[in-house]
């Protein structure tokens, strides 16, 4: 049965006509405690969302809603190993990267063995290169570390990364190349000596049309200035699925790290996936990361829906996105460190719940994910905010800021928290009519002016939001924020009955670019395409 | 009177009616010169658009539609600079600096020997720090520039910097910090060396938070690096419309540079905010910039609408956000250089046109900008595609590409290009369920599978997309690309009826924070904000 058709979906419809526009002006009046009652901790994390448009009622028909779904018993079945990714007859046990203890998820299945041995080899190499004792082919010690990968073998660790960067090994360099445009990799190799740069090609299969030209482009590059026929192995390291083929590329088979087929790509960065992420932060950092990400998991197995935060925090979603009708959702950090969060939780969410079609096939009846958007916060407010402010759309937004910084400087901190608690504020509250007038007489504008003016001052409010605060990013409280986005999504796609876990529609471009990329070698190819696409092709042939 | 209310608009509506979900095949196959017919280009430019949907008969009812409206008017008052920004009463004549050549917009009102006299003076100070003849104060020569500015004062110069790199002068560095997170200005100040490090502190109010706070860190680095009675006047510059503000900062008057109140700041990089870039570029790369720009002026100007690209341009965006109800347009660049054009049109789009008031104060009855979003379109199919070609979301695409490569390397451009053009014809096309059985059959997949995994291996396509091919990105290039995003959101703005030059929605945030700032040092200031905020700020008060 479709969620659509139950019982709490029809009663969550009714509340909804019920509470109507309700300003969150009223829903704050009406319940002074409501900042206390419609917020959630979990250790050093303050989950703030008493400026969405809900009431404590609304918050209990969304638990009874997931308690009635399927949702309780898909948790258990994510956590017993079952073959939950059904498209592709797979489990889906990134839960156990995170974990320090086997068995898991039971003796029969345990796959923490191998889970263990992998991250004790990545511990080792990680230390090698950090102690300058991994040398490059003529003996110079590596100095920089370049991860090739594209979408989950890149985002996520080049996220945290860049989040904890304030404890990356100060001498080695770690960089991200992902984007078959040479504009990346050429750029950076300008910066890089060939003797003293080691490449971690990472890809399950090890065919990602991405990684691996931009692997052969490094390859070439190493070969041009290292001299033809050396022995390049000290230059590479593999993280793949496939490790036949990573040895064939000319990786020693001691550097190449596996990944299995029971991690999907965008949830693989606590895996071997995040391997120069651990050469960055080193191992006792990774290590904290993954422990904040075990705790935020125990919490999401074992609590009760109305305090757990990632059941809470996905509920909200589909309450904006279902019946408000929230088409986006935008991602705020008030952290300059989490400033690829935005680009991270894009394909998390949307890879992930981006879907139409319901597990066993039949089409959805309901909306599944909102556009997920955003910049750093104090920058949007300088940018797009006008529209959130001003611009007559539903935008939920995610408020997200640490209270220390990494890098304190005087007077900094507090400004910018300042602007980011008014920003949900003012969003939340607007500005009515009188207020505007009232403050315009107060400024002593001629009323004349006022009147031209007033419309345009005036803030709708009414634009929800949540604040997540963390006491400091630290690795475990980033593991944890990390962890927790991670079970949201799948809190929605068990209630919107999707897979979370395959990508089928990643595939159609993939096999017309393949078609296509012949067709630049020999024109006449390009009689099998669209008229649009025969153009465009011509084109190129024009000005190439 | 409002646009809906139009006869123009009652004919779209009512065609749109008749054209109802007709999908981009068969528009495709009912007119087989429709890649010709649904395209424009200009100078180096293609502008292809027959993937949108819609038909000629479309597009000539779209252009009586801006013919019908104040566009035309408007585009000449614009020109003769007239005070179109009515509610800040001012001009818009940002189309001024692009020009080379003295009156405009008129003998009476001309501006350009200001612009021009700025424009020789920028190039001055350029060469003189390109010819490492700008000293710190020991004599050392400038080697790293930093601009200091927010939203338009570093969105512009940092994308356009971004983007013509390749041409980057190899022995300066040119910064951008613009978040009032110390943890972007900290990292970057422990790798400068102060005594050859110049600021360029760009406010139009020399007011900006901002802005004035990063400044001053940068005063206190230097004070504290160089001796604190030391005389800073030869590393810092400052461009702003308040020059004495600027001098009392410590600004020599000589290297203040004027803004005028006729430019807003998402407008405003072809202007003395663009010092840094062209600083970074040259002098000469500059003029190209802005010589490509004013070509696209006078294209706007000048052209009859249904050849007018920024004019199509925008009537596509207004058909796909009033007529198809698209709440978001994607901006995906398969090019590495233009990673932050999606930002920069967030601002340049959202901030100009997310507004729901009349240019006369009347609430208007139509949706306005939609959400603008994006990421580099080859790293975007390894992220959220899934949910442009599954989601069953509308999503209106920009793609933009160009031919030839900055950083060629082999292989990669045309991989890059083939996954262009592949990713929006699988867009628009999709795949039927009798295609997706075809292939699984000829894979070999037995016939339960094939039923199982139909479903969700179908791609609905009928998802618009326009494409943007340029021959190589060059200065000219770009800059014609920039002016032509400026116009198409002054078309939007002139048919929706708004003022697309003014942005009170940026206020409210701020005067709320300007009132939460004090109550970090002062905890009983809390009381007088909402019961989240004093959470909030509680919760610091206990972690900080």
């Amino acid at each position: 049965m479709t969620i659509t058709a139950s019982h709490s979906w029809a009663t969550l419809a009714a509340h909804h006509q019920e509470l109507g526009k309700k300003h969150l002006r009223e829903l704050f009046a009406d319940d002074p405690d409501r900042a206390a009652a419609l917020s959630l901790s979990f250790e050093d994390i303050l989950f703030d969302f008493s400026k969405q448009r809900l009431t404590r009622e609304t918050l209990g028909l969304l638990v009874q809603l997931a308690e009635a779904s399927f949702l309780p018993e898909w948790i258990q079945r994510m956590f017993d190993g079952e073959r939950i990714n059904v498209t592709e007859d797979r489990s889906v046990l990134h839960v156990a990267l995170r974990r320090s203890a086997a068995p898991f998820p039971s003796a029969r299945l345990d796959v923490m063995p191998e889970v263990l041995t992998t991250r004790a080899r990545m511990a080792e190499f990680a230390e090698l290169l950090r102690a300058g004792k991994a040398q490059g082919h003529h003996g110079t010690a590596i100095r920089d570390v370049v991860n090739i990968g594209i979408g989950g073998s890149d985002l996520g660790p080049k996220m945290v990364n860049q989040a904890l960067r304030s404890l990356a090994h100060p001498a080695l360099g770690v960089h991200y190349v992902s984007n078959l445009d040479g504009a990346q990799m050429a750029p950076l190799l300008q910066t890089l000596d060939p003797r003293s740069t080691l490449f971690i090609v990472v890809s399950k299969t090890f065919t990602t049309q991405e990684t691996m030209l931009n692997a052969e482009t490094a390859r070439s590059w190493l070969k041009a200035n290292l001299g033809d026929d050396v022995d390049l192995s000290n230059h590479f390291a593999a993280v793949s699925s496939r490790p036949e083929r990573a040895v064939a590329f000319g990786v020693g088979p001691d550097r190449v790290f596996p990944i299995w087929d029971w991690v999907g790509g965008r949830y693989s960065l606590w895996s071997a996936v995040g391997l120069a992420l651990m050469i960055a932060i080193g191992p006792h950092a990774f290590d904290e990361l993954l422990a904040g990400a075990e705790r935020m998991d125990e919490h999401f197995r074992t609590t009760p829906f109305a305090r757990n935060l990632p059941v809470v925090m996905g509920l909200i979603g589909i309450w904006n996105t279902n019946f408000l009708g929230a088409a986006t959702n935008a991602v705020l950090p008030y952290n300059e460190s989490l400033k690829y969060l935005p680009s991270f939780l894009q394909q998390l969410e949307m890879e992930s719940n981006g879907k139409s079609v319901g597990i066993a096939g039949d089409p959805v009846q309901h909306e599944t994910c909102p556009i997920v958007w955003g910049e750093l916060g104090n920058n949007g407010q300088h940018a797009f905010f006008q529209l959130l402010h001003q611009g007559g759309r539903l935008v939920p937004c995610d408020f997200i800021a640490s209270v220390r910084s990494d890098y304190p400087l005087p007077g900094h901190q507090e400004a910018l928290l300042s602007n980011c608690f008014a920003q949900s504020s003012a969003l939340a509250f607007g500005k009515t009519e009188d207020e505007v007038r009232a403050s315009m007489e107060k400024e002593g504008v001629v009323a004349e002016q006022i009147a031209d003016l007033l419309p345009h001052r005036v803030f709708a409010g009414n634009q929800p939001s949540s604040t997540l605060l963390l006491k400091s990013l630290t690795p475990a409280a980033l593991g944890a924020l990390v962890a927790l986005y991670e079970h949201k999504v799948f809190v929605q796609g068990a209630i919107w009955g999707i897979n979370s876990f395959d990508q089928w529609g990643v595939e159609l471009g993939k096999a017309v670019a393949s078609r296509i990329l012949p067709a630049f070698a020999d024109p006449a190819l390009a009689s099998a395409f669209d008229a649009s696409t025969r153009a465009l092709l011509a084109y190129c042939g024009k000005h190439a």
